[in-house]
């Protein structure tokens, strides 16, 4: 028999530790995936009934074209590596073209497939936050074209500026899991969007701002559970590794911010409309997450705590504030993803281990230029669309509802009759 | 190159390890959160449509006050560690204050935060449970209070006497993950507010017992697959490691005593009422779960197979006398979980390895205790609530809904639409 | 102090690596059983309203009597080990019946219990397949016979064929993960009952074929995410450890082949029916992912999209087919399982490392032997059940609702009386 040295030993242990590491990036990519899931029955219980085939369509389209695309080129953009690569652009090639190390040897903490796939499911959740925006009114061609240029080019070049190394990780630039990166960039693009579509037909009137109530406000509930359930995954698989001081550190961090975020959005809109409002709460509760994102790893319990419960106290002050200036977001996307997200951001500046007026600052640039960026990328894209075919479906089209138009169905057939056969009466 | 030693790999192999069982709690802690989920969709499923979004707001509620209160209080009420302990009340406490100690080295086999997020998940549930059997007339307010008052309070004094390792520990008492201790405990609480707050109006007439079944049965459905997901991580989590042996047992028996508590409900409910109850089969899948919980560590597959059957079985018989006795619990809650929770801890003196009249006496005073001890404090609690300000919404409030009476709101908007123009014309 | 060896800190290094491992299967396990849940929503919002509750009680007992089953017989047909095995049937006893071996040491990568409950989630998942097919017509009692059946000796002896070691793997065939041996299984018993119970009552009319759409869009779209979601369970545990490289890889591929599915079912419905077709879209999806199953582990990503894009393309023109026939497939569970099931299995054959001409042919062989006994079987026990007590509920239950007239409940009450007040003025 062989004798087994240390050294052996030694190297069967640190497999050990990386069969663990890569197997929580691993399940955290099953946890973000879900979060499509959330963000289709979140956006599906706050539209109209009659578009909701047409909001799910679009969810389901997104996570198969953003993984395709970023299978594509949005992988080789962000994460460039020696190829062509500059602190604010750079380009790996076409397709998923591991070397030969890459595939033989760890990749960090995880293999190449575990980086791709967790990344891509990533990227595709920035798309899917301006759907629920421009939700109602958007043509189904023009939505996908935009989401496809999101995901496959505007998303892998601001996360390179970061996560690939680029100019605002070498200025010091902060953002954890992408409160920046993914949610103020998703909201940015969502925010551009929404002004070139403008409002839908009938919210903003003479006789003043018409609330327009979703229609099914379990699916919503469900998509908010949902999303929490995959920020599990969001923030704690951005540790890139099982470290179990971080990952449960993060686990924690998430949690309360989440629950802080609730209890902020309570109070300020109980105390603003005098009632319970569920919307609120449940935007809260992502306001919290998206607000603890930046940070999640830097903060003690108070801080995160602190930090979701004013991103919850935005929410409402947030919806109101967008509702004035006739920006119309059917689910508050706007307030939730791109404002929370800021807020997020700038709160590693001021909270937790990182704080401090010259971080602060910094955090300030980094999401400034983001979302400028983004905001510049979206409206040009949307802009163009708009000029050459035409962004939005006709007024008739909008007030049948894009089930029927688009897609010739209807969410809840048996319904659709009774409300038919009672109309006709 | 330094030379690695034998005692340098051992310690590698002992850190590798540990990565997985810190792993596993925080994958549980994401599983036990989904129950959170479950029972806001298995509520909402079995009210009327009309107090839909209350109900999701009380459960949005619950799951974000449970958390931050478990941390301000519950934890350190629940595991006093050497802080004024005793073995009936113990604190150490307010906030989360781990020492050095707990934050450099390996907390049992896992980190001190992922100690606390796995059971600030579990405490909440407990609150969760009272929410559904006294929907669809208690006032919002007051159920939050008594709500946040159950998971600060009552729920961490009773789960220190046995996992805090108080008397009950002390005298032998054995309850693996919660069946007296989460179910039995949130079962009492239950049966004391539906007592103080009486049934809903229509329930109880002169001509008989009126049902009121449930608006929405896939969101129902839906709810109890989701829970026994999250029973997964509620029971296999409760192995406190991910050890191989144990967590694989636990998952057979939980799965097999869920599969045969429909089995058994489906087979009572058949022979009673000749029809196939869809709402007897999902109570009989929670009944199953809520029995195999005490013990799931102790049985064999036949003996898991026998508990969660008998618990099926109850399930209908404890429905029809809960409602005999003018006990209005829209949701089963009563039966499912204090019932089968308390028949789970008794049969851990009957099956498997425990098995032995002492046992079973030690586990009748166990659950009998904890079970009196919640009784009161919650009955104690309702009825002061009751006497000061009022639990109850007014007649008018309840059958117009709570939904428009506390959150001026409503679940499905268009569908309210179709309803009330069908009901002036 | 004790010296360590080299010795026992490898074996401490193993144990870390078995413990990782085992706690992936487990979770494999969970994620599977998901899929139980994905089926239930995806069933229930393609079936009309009135046979929701029907479909709900369906999928729960599935679960519930498959495990038992397997834990009763299957799993010792499946994989009978040493007693009474041949090649094409073995029997290893009734129950759970593990040797001290087994208990005590490393079940391969895994415990004894963890493999049970891994591949009776897994066994469940064939009977789930037929309960969508045979919708909205079949009685309760018969199809729970023919569920039972499947699950305890149609697919544990097919199953044994190539995963219990027997004639199928001894002549090179192979399924990864089960696109024979689960999903063309299940396509092909589905069909075979189809057939026996013929199409439902206004399917096939002298005037054509009469669209039946589903009643609840957002709930098949929760259904088919939630599949997806499994489905990394449900290949990822395939892998059958933790290993890094394969579990990692098989992520990516069946990723993109649902997403490349999903864009194959668009483009060629669009082709087709100049419309945006979100059923067709959902199926696509589904069809990539069993497309992929057989071969998950065997492809590069530009494979995996091409065998999930075939897959997606397939689905429209299976569909139309089988109309055409006059096979009524309420949810399309012979295209997306029977027919993809087989493409998947025979894309082994044509991509990826296994590709070449003698692979193929094996292939083909594989699978239409699994498919001509799975449908003989099914065929031969839905056909005695038909003339021995009927398998079919009477023409006016079906036009009434399989929910009022199996189950005296509806799944939506409150809608159900708006739709009768209605009716009735």
């Amino acid at each position: 028999m062989e004798t087994i040295t240390a050294q052996q030993a030694m190297e069967a242990a640190n497999q050990a530790a990386f069969l663990t590491n890569n197997l929580w990036i691993l399940i955290a990519t099953v946890l973000v995936f879900v979060m499509h899931l959330g963000f289709s029955a979140l956006e599906a219980g706050f539209v109209q009934r009659k578009n909701t085939v047409n909001i799910l369509f679009k969810n389901a389209m997104i996570i198969a074209i953003g993984l395709l695309t970023y299978c594509l080129v949005g992988f080789n953009l962000m994460y460039p590596g020696a190829d062509f690569a500059g602190k604010f652009f750079g380009f790996g090639g076409f397709g998923l073209n591991p070397s030969e190390a890459d595939l033989t040897s760890a990749y960090g903490n995880y293999t190449y497939w575990a980086d791709f796939i967790f990344q891509g499911m990533f990227a595709a959740t920035a798309a899917t936050i301006v759907s629920g925006a421009v939700a109602e009114r958007i043509k189904l061609g023009p939505f996908l074209l935009i989401a496809t240029l999101l995901v496959a080019i505007c998303y892998p070049i601001t996360g390179m500026w970061k996560w690939g190394g680029g100019w605002l990780d070498a200025m010091g630039f902060y953002d954890f899991a992408g409160s920046t990166l993914v949610h103020a960039m998703g909201g940015a693009a969502a925010l551009a969007v929404v002004i070139v579509l403008g409002p839908r037909i009938g919210k903003y009137t003479e006789s003043g701002i018409k609330p327009i109530p979703g229609h099914n406000m379990p699916l919503a509930a469900i998509g908010v559970f949902l999303l929490w359930f995959g920020w599990f995954g969001f923030n704690g698989g951005s540790v890139l590794s099982a470290d179990a001081a971080s990952v449960s550190l993060v686990f924690v961090t998430t949690s309360l911010a989440a629950a802080a975020g609730a209890v902020g959005a309570f109070i300020v809109s109980y105390l603003k409309f005098k009632s319970h409002d569920l919307s609120m709460v449940l935007n809260g509760i992502l306001g919290g997450l998206v607000g603890i994102t930046a940070g999640a790893d830097q903060m003690g319990p108070t801080s995160a705590i602190l930090i979701g419960f004013i991103a919850g106290m935005i929410i409402p002050f947030s919806v109101i504030f967008f509702d004035k200036i006739k920006i119309d977001d059917p689910v508050g996307a706007t307030s939730v993803h791109l404002v929370c997200g800021i807020w997020g951001t700038l709160a590693v500046g001021i909270f937790g281990k990182m704080a401090g007026m010259g971080q602060l600052l910094t955090q300030l640039i980094g999401t400034l230029s983001v979302c400028a960026f983004t905001f510049t990328f979206a409206f040009g894209v949307a802009f163009l669309i708009k000029k050459a075919v035409g962004i939005r479906v006709s007024e008739e089209e909008e007030e049948r509802g894009l089930d029927v138009s688009e897609h010739g169905a209807s969410a809840y057939q048996d319904m659709e009759n009774i409300a038919y056969n009672f109309s006709v009466k």
